[in-house]
């Protein structure tokens, strides 16, 4: 197919198209003359990828770039590629001037439930940073649950993954992966909105007024 | 204490704390002549939790203003101010034209969980989005999981509550209720991440590369 009914077939505008090509997100269509070239499904589904990354993982253009030279490599790294695509998103955060000790505190959490993460993972970075916040906010009685809140996240990344292993192909499973656990945090975090109304409603709803 | 000395206790400037005042959101102090107000230990604690309201929950004025009336009042009704404080906050989100299915689907997702939450619960119409959301994006494995997902935020939540049940006084428990539950979707989110990361170590990270 031409560009212009890539653009229509993916929703994604033909101006848009040519810059992911420019990046180096999209590889080139055959040329079928100096000035035309040919697409094909496979187009399709890295524009499908691409969209996904930016839009939905919020991932930089060169960290998208160097994962689709990854996966189109003879030999996927995929807990490479997975530990690239999913980073944290931005969340709400209270002011944190410094986090040594809570970096220290979620090491040793996370030597009790026997996860291995590398030293530099975005995400350790993240969650010290919410701890912190939550030490100087006070809420002790919160911090003091931190391994019932982890032990449950686990179970979270065990279910990621059991919906992860419908897939093989790399391409598709990053899409999963990133599309799941980002929408996905929206998901739980409304899930547990709705569960905490039903647990308040039966602690709290016999209340007059 | 003055109120140059709140402002100096809270970290809250003055002129804010005048808007608050203004605004219904904070007790005018006693005064002690026609120029001159006196606070106490109640508005610095009043005052953490109107911050907390607006910069972790991102409430609106107007809720908080209802939501400070009904703590105040005779006999506050909890499961009502909880359910006013603890909105779903904007979230990354696929567009969605139409969710009226979504919106069955999440009903007997609830129903088979047993939880009983008022129909216009604003969580309602946030999940059936992501639902909606997920659909239109093809991820049929993940929405297959649903039931595993909302089992785990029905966990969540009874965690939520016992932390909170070490509070029985109504201003602090909205305080931690709102700052745990938003700092904590951050948290959980950070967690899962954490936890994926060691779970793909062990399915993927024996692949060279």
């Amino acid at each position: 197919m031409r560009i212009a009914q890539l653009s229509r077939e993916s929703a994604v505008p033909v101006a848009t198209i040519k810059y992911y090509l420019r990046e180096g997100l999209l590889p080139s269509g055959r040329l079928t003359s100096p000035n035309q070239a040919e697409y094909g499904p496979e187009h399709l589904s890295r524009l499908r990828l691409v969209r996904a990354l930016l839009d939905i993982g919020r991932l930089p253009i060169a960290t998208i770039r160097a994962l689709l030279a990854e996966i189109d490599g003879p030999d996927p790294n995929l807990h490479q590629v997975l530990g690239r695509a999913l980073r944290p998103t931005a969340g709400a955060r209270a002011e944190v001037p410094d986090n040594g000790e809570a970096a220290a505190e979620l090491a040793a959490l996370m030597a009790r439930q026997g996860w291995q993460v590398k030293t530099d993972a975005p995400a350790r970075q993240a969650v010290a940073e919410v701890i912190a916040g939550l030490r100087s906010l006070g809420l002790h009685e919160f911090l003091d649950q931190l391994d019932g809140y982890a032990r449950i996240a686990g179970e979270l990344a065990e279910l990621d993954f059991e919906v992860l292993g419908h897939t093989s192909q790399p391409e598709q499973l990053v899409h999963t992966a990133v599309v799941g656990t980002v929408l996905g945090d929206v998901l739980i975090a409304g899930l547990r909105r709705l569960a905490q109304q039903h647990v308040s409603g039966k602690r709290f709803g016999q209340q007059p007024g």
